[in-house]
């Protein structure tokens, strides 16, 4: 027999971030490494303009994960992630949810997490989330 | 003839988070899983008290990997995350980073990054960040 999970197989979640969102996770976080927050420092690496912290992009999945794919109830165990192209402040980008496998004896899933630029459809960020969650799984 | 790298081989940074910052990283990413912000909640969990999002207790490595060591320059390019028992607030973590192998044609290191429990010397978190500079590499 097999067993249905109680939620969908996945899940898209559009963002943006600010400038003003950048320097509150500098400011939080105390990662003030220039090349997210000076302009003008920016342009002289081959990045060319400040780049998100890959750390900022990647808490899009703590918040989905957390709150609404599968949501509350959710503990992370293990979260892989891969910064693969840099991200912008004013971007529109899409995180990407799919369940890859769910141990329902455990109640534990893993989870496709991919951020991918809207205009381009290139992968900014790529990983795998593992999750607990008692009601979901 | 072996290249010595110019950072030290390992490096240590002592840290806590106060429940003022548990909710900047709430208002801040939209996680507001109240596992992470309401004590009542978390009475009836296994936890008995909020625990730190674990990506806010993972912004550590960013902090210090762009700052500190190896620093300004540096690029993130992976980081994995085992989040292996919960963080809280006001309680003392030392965050361990340990290079483990050096690329310096592709100016890339392996770094492992580690937070321990200062009192009770447990693990919380576990993982291994990528990170290319080209300066210290």
């Amino acid at each position: 027999m097999q067993i249905e999970p109680v939620v969908d197989s996945t899940f898209d979640y559009l963002f943006k971030f600010t400038q003003e969102q950048v320097q509150a996770f500098a400011d939080l976080t105390g990662d003030n490494n220039p090349i997210h927050l000076d302009a003008e420092y920016a342009a002289t690496t081959s990045f060319k303009k400040p780049i998100i912290h890959g750390m900022l992009g990647a808490t899009v999945f703590t918040k989905v994960l957390g709150t609404q794919f599968p949501g509350f109830g959710s503990i992370y165990l293990k979260q892989t992630l891969e910064f693969l192209r840099p991200m912008f402040v004013e971007t529109e980008y899409k995180a990407i949810f799919k369940i890859i496998s769910i141990n329902p004896d455990k109640h534990i899933a893993e989870i496709s997490t991919e951020i991918m630029d809207v205009t381009t459809k290139k992968v900014t960020t790529r990983g795998v989330a593992t999750m607990i969650n008692q009601e979901k799984f």
